[in-house]
């Protein structure tokens, strides 16, 4: 008998439902809404989400938690209890005031950036960021005063439960003190070889037809899911229903294929959450570093590995007609070219973690108060030059206003790109260690072996753990960078 | 000062917003959802609509609303105050069980319809079917104790507000006493004409592209709009983003090009309700008859008129190659070709009555209660063999087991198809006593004074006005069947 922890999961459940709608109405906005719904529809979901507040920081609820506290429940239903109560803890956090004044300022300022940025307009840009700034590290202080975590950690806290500043700083100390000499002599090794790139146009609907049956190939479920076209592609929707967007660029068929295989990684862990938890917090997704190490996956590990390459060439000289450039081996060759570039989303493999590592520093300071928004810029130019000698001065469209996460108030949230390909790095070395076929199965097209550890490992196990058990029952040790550098030397240095 | 009238224009306000997230997620339901995200989609709509059912049942409102009605307004507010009271009344005639028992009972007869009607499986509906009866005549008894109107009116009331079984039955009678024999004239007449059928296959791409030519030349404004495909077209969406679908057949594409134009007309209503009021009972369409007699001026009026089929002949010849089949004249005799047939939703504009007033005879029998569900094989036979002298007997599939809406629980709304026929054929009579030389205008393609005309007399008005006063502001008179003869003698008897 735990009638109160019953009824928190009724009130879990019921949260669910209607953030489902929430979840659809989102999608919708980007991938079909014609323009002039736009203001209905931002009043529609704001409504929605202060609804969902105020069901959250119900005050009832402290009570049911101590209760439920005091049940007898299996470790099951303690794991969900744990899961509910960082919600509510999360949800409490703020006050109502605060919440509202962020939201409206990041809303300013992400749709006005819009426009800012392909004008190259850093100072328009200040007016707007410098509020969401002053907001948002009001945020990080109620949150570290309601959590004790320090600042940055309580904003870090939202994205990947359990992470701190302390042991990002080790884990990237460790990458930094390797990985640009690894890039060095890559980029010397790959000086001397030549690469055909491969000549388009690529039409759109052949590209959508290539994408569809690529992610036939990766298993993802089109019962329980779309495909469809957005400006910015992502993948949204619900456990029961994943939606996925990609953007199409006939004169670069890659981007988007290796796009869609990205977030079908995303979407498999969706779609594979454990059925029977669904609606309760236990059944999400774990944490968002063990999100993107799905899409890494799916996108790096697997999609650039050299039997799934060997997969593809046959389906894309299919597709857009035989061609050198089509052929696996030259096509291997471009899909794991190391060159530095200004844009994060374009980076390779090797220079990513740079960009990352970029913008953790930047944006710990500016939540911390050491630095101001003023500030950036310089800092950016400096930070590019020496992690990746590239100079932006002067370049805000593509340096410091590239990414939409600060306009929005996303802080905290950069450091899991790279502790993805950190746990994606790691989840494929326990699979190596216990299929060493895997490679051979991979060019086979066999690529179940893949699947079923993703699933028994990561996705069927969604929140029952903390992500540090996570890694140590599905691995045998904990997060290890020194997985991911022996991928890139055995991908880059063979 | 109207504070207990302005805090109900909040309060509407609130519910319009959460309202526009249900109406998306419909249209998504029909229009692109994927088989397996069904339950959890149904789940998330169930939830939504309890959450705004209990809104809407507020006790607060009841003194809110007598507060405002002793307020001094303006006769704007003063006519959404009424519509208010119209709403409260309607959400608070059912006790909230009825509601629920309605929902489910209606959920199952119509997903086991889906099958039971091609497996023509009468005795299968009849067990669901039952149950439904039993329920609607439960609520038709509830809002008739509320409202003071008979049971049936009491349905009837909530698609046409203020129309009775005594004016339909007034009104169909006069139809009756003449469109029979108009009939028979029109199939005489008819019975010597060649008419030669177009050949297709008709692509669906071509299809497609002109149907988004035709709902371009009709006003559809489509950065406010979408037109997508679904089993069972509709006009679905927000005023501020409305959204229709179409269904394409390959071998006719007449059914999907008259769907659409049918489609445009509820949406232009839609997209031109005043901006103003948006989120206001005011604001919204005046009545299901109306709604249908702008889907039938578009399509009907409009739509089969001599001049508008001459500004569609070089667009079907454009998209599908000359044709003698496509040559005005002979599509002029295809669009307005009489033949009874079984299924409503095929009929041509002179047999379409007949089939209504089948329906609203046995609904209303069925909702007092002198006929029961088993009844209803025996009366269509005989109404079918009556009123257009067809067999039918034996064949539910395209006999009583045809529509969804009884299915559906929506008695009372047969009625509205044919009102909504004779309010288009008024308001085209007043729009030609206006603008004598509107057909020259049509055949030229100058159709601004059609929508100028239904903009101002009907868009606008939304629900400023009772039905009644609706129809004689913009036409002088009330609702005359006469010009719907008048109308029908000028098209088939010329």
């Amino acid at each position: 008998m735990h009638p109160a922890y019953d009824e928190l999961t009724r009130l879990w459940a019921r949260t669910y439902r209607l953030s489902h709608l929430l979840s659809i109405a989102g999608w919708d906005r980007a991938a079909m809404m014609p323009t002039k719904g736009s203001s209905a529809r931002a009043e529609a979901i704001a409504e929605m989400d202060a609804l969902l507040h105020r069901l959250r920081v119900d005050p009832a609820l402290q009570g049911l938690l101590e209760r439920a506290d005091g049940e007898t429940l299996d470790a099951t239903a303690r794991a969900n209890l744990r899961e509910m109560r960082r919600d509510w803890l999360s949800s409490n956090a703020l006050p109502e005031k605060l919440v509202e004044a962020k939201s409206l300022a990041t809303s300013r300022c992400e749709h006005d950036w819009q426009t800012q940025r392909p004008a190259n307009d850093w100072k328009g840009f200040l007016a707007n960021f410098r509020e969401v700034l002053c907001l948002v590290r009001e945020e990080a202080r109620y949150r570290a005063d309601h959590s004790g975590l320090a600042p940055y950690d309580a904003m870090l806290d939202q994205y990947e439960p359990g992470m701190t500043a302390v042991e990002v700083d080790r884990l990237f100390g460790e990458l930094q003190s390797w990985l640009p000499d690894l890039v060095r002599r890559v980029r010397e090794r790959q000086s001397g070889q030549t690469v055909i790139e491969p000549a388009g146009p690529f039409p759109k609907a052949t590209q959508r037809a290539l994408s569809l049956e690529v992610m036939k190939l990766l298993g993802f479920d089109f019962e329980a899911g779309r495909l469809d076209e957005s400006a910015h592609p992502f993948s949204g929707g619900v456990p029961e229903d994943t939606r996925l967007t990609t953007r199409y660029r006939e004169d670069n068929f890659l981007q988007a294929l290796m796009g869609t295989i990205h977030e079908t990684g995303h979407a498999r862990y969706e779609q594979n959450l454990p059925r029977a938890w669904l609606g309760q917090p236990i059944a999400r997704a774990r944490s968002m570093g063990v999100h993107e190490s799905q899409s890494l996956s799916f996108e790096m590990q697997l999609g650039r590995s050299a039997g799934f390459i060997a997969l593809l060439s046959p389906k894309l000289q299919a597709a857009f007609g035989p061609s050198p450039a089509l052929e696996a081996a030259n096509l291997q060759r471009l899909m794991t070219r190391v060159h530095p570039g200004l844009i994060r989303v374009d980076a390779d493999e090797l220079t990513y973690p740079a960009h990352v590592i970029l913008r953790y520093g930047i944006e710990r300071q500016l939540v911390e108060g050491s630095i101001e928004a003023d500030d950036i810029p310089a800092l950016w130019d400096e930070g590019m030059q020496s992690l990746l000698g590239l100079d932006t001065r002067g370049n805000y469209t593509d340096g410091c206003m590239q990414d939409v996460h600060w306009s929005a108030g996303l802080f905290g949230y950069f450091p899991c790109y790279t502790l993805g390909a950190l746990f994606a790095a790691q989840w494929f070395a326990a699979m190596r260690a216990r299929m060493p076929d895997l490679d051979a199965r991979i060019a086979e097209g066999r690529l179940d072996g893949v699947f079923d550890w993703l699933r028994a490992n990561v996705w069927e196990q969604a929140s029952l753990l903390p992500t540090g058990e996570l890694v140590t029952r599905a691995t045998g040790e904990a997060l290890n960078p020194r997985h991911f550098r022996a991928h890139l030397e055995a991908r880059y240095l063979n």
